[in-house]
């Protein structure tokens, strides 16, 4: 098997990441999101936010990370930001994914985006700080936009919300001004429980 | 309003993108897919299959110029590429709503974007060229896998596709050597009329 045909099994088998759905819907409608074009949202909104981002850092390789950091949730599933699961479980699942799937790819490929992947996890380094940062952010702007959204559903208080956002401030002090500036709101709102 | 504001405003904007359906449906799935889905997936095919290029290319822009290439949609809405509507038609009305929705974002970025776009509609340059090859390539292979998918559908002629699909080769004669095979079978599977 040449090289394009492992590129295109791969591509192929991606396409399951359209059918993998978040917690979260869109915004002002009722369907829930899925990680694929949650995925394309947060890729973008990396390329426009890029200013913010608390110190100088390679662009592309921000992008790809988030075009990727999902992909493991085809095998893994996705996995509620205030949901019970193990942390432990999951993560354990993600890798044996991220096993499977990269391995499709032409070797130097597969080590590459697996270790992207590994990257984002990790939350060390610049460009994954500053990856995570819109990752997080973006359920914060769906919620607050669709009347607490997952928030109210889950009845989730601000101390919760607080701990998963604010690694936000790691990757950009602006976007965590900006973040604490709609929590204050939407707890004023009763979106989110004090 | 202060940029981050213009750029938050852009970025929500964008979530409409999910609600914009094109003809293709998912690999062996019956929903069809959406914009913002399926422009995840070619921005990630692009990151994948750069080494294919014709020539030596700046993948980030190819990455941008694909997460941006069917925003205009949001208010054009997606033209099936087998329809009869026409291309004068639809390229005024995707103009107008590149001009609405582009001055969202402030001054600099919204002329960066527009250009990007412009340049992916031209397909005059190395970047437009390859990134029209994966756009045009990736519906290939969903009508490929799904059974003739809107091929079928609508009973496209070969030569209609070939005229469609043949830009590929401008990005990536890989690329088009590989079409070239899948149309090869599909006419054979009678998956596309002769």
């Amino acid at each position: 098997i040449n090289r394009l045909d492992q590129q295109i099994q791969f591509i192929l088998e991606i396409d399951k990441l359209k059918s993998v759905l978040r917690r979260t819907t869109l915004i002002n409608e009722a369907r829930r999101e899925n990680s694929a074009e949650h995925s394309w949202h947060i890729a973008l909104m990396a390329v426009l936010l890029i200013e913010h981002a608390n110190q100088a850092i390679d662009l592309p390789r921000v992008v790809k990370m988030l075009l990727i950091h999902d992909i493991v949730e085809i095998d893994a599933g996705d996995t509620f930001a205030y949901s019970g699961v193990s942390k432990i479980d999951q993560s354990a699942k993600e890798r044996i994914a991220a096993e499977r799937l990269f391995s499709l790819l032409p070797d130097d490929q597969a080590v590459e985006l697996r270790a992207l992947w590994e990257e984002f996890e990790a939350m060390q380094t610049p460009e994954a700080n500053f990856a995570n940062a819109v990752d997080r952010l973006m359920p914060v702007l769906h919620n607050y936009h669709n009347s607490g959204g997952t928030w109210r559903e889950s009845i989730v208080t601000l101390e919760k919300v607080i701990t998963r956002v604010s690694p936000i401030g790691e990757g950009s002090a602006a976007l965590w001004e900006f973040t604490q500036t709609i929590l204050a709101d939407a707890v004023n709102r009763g979106l989110i429980t004090r």
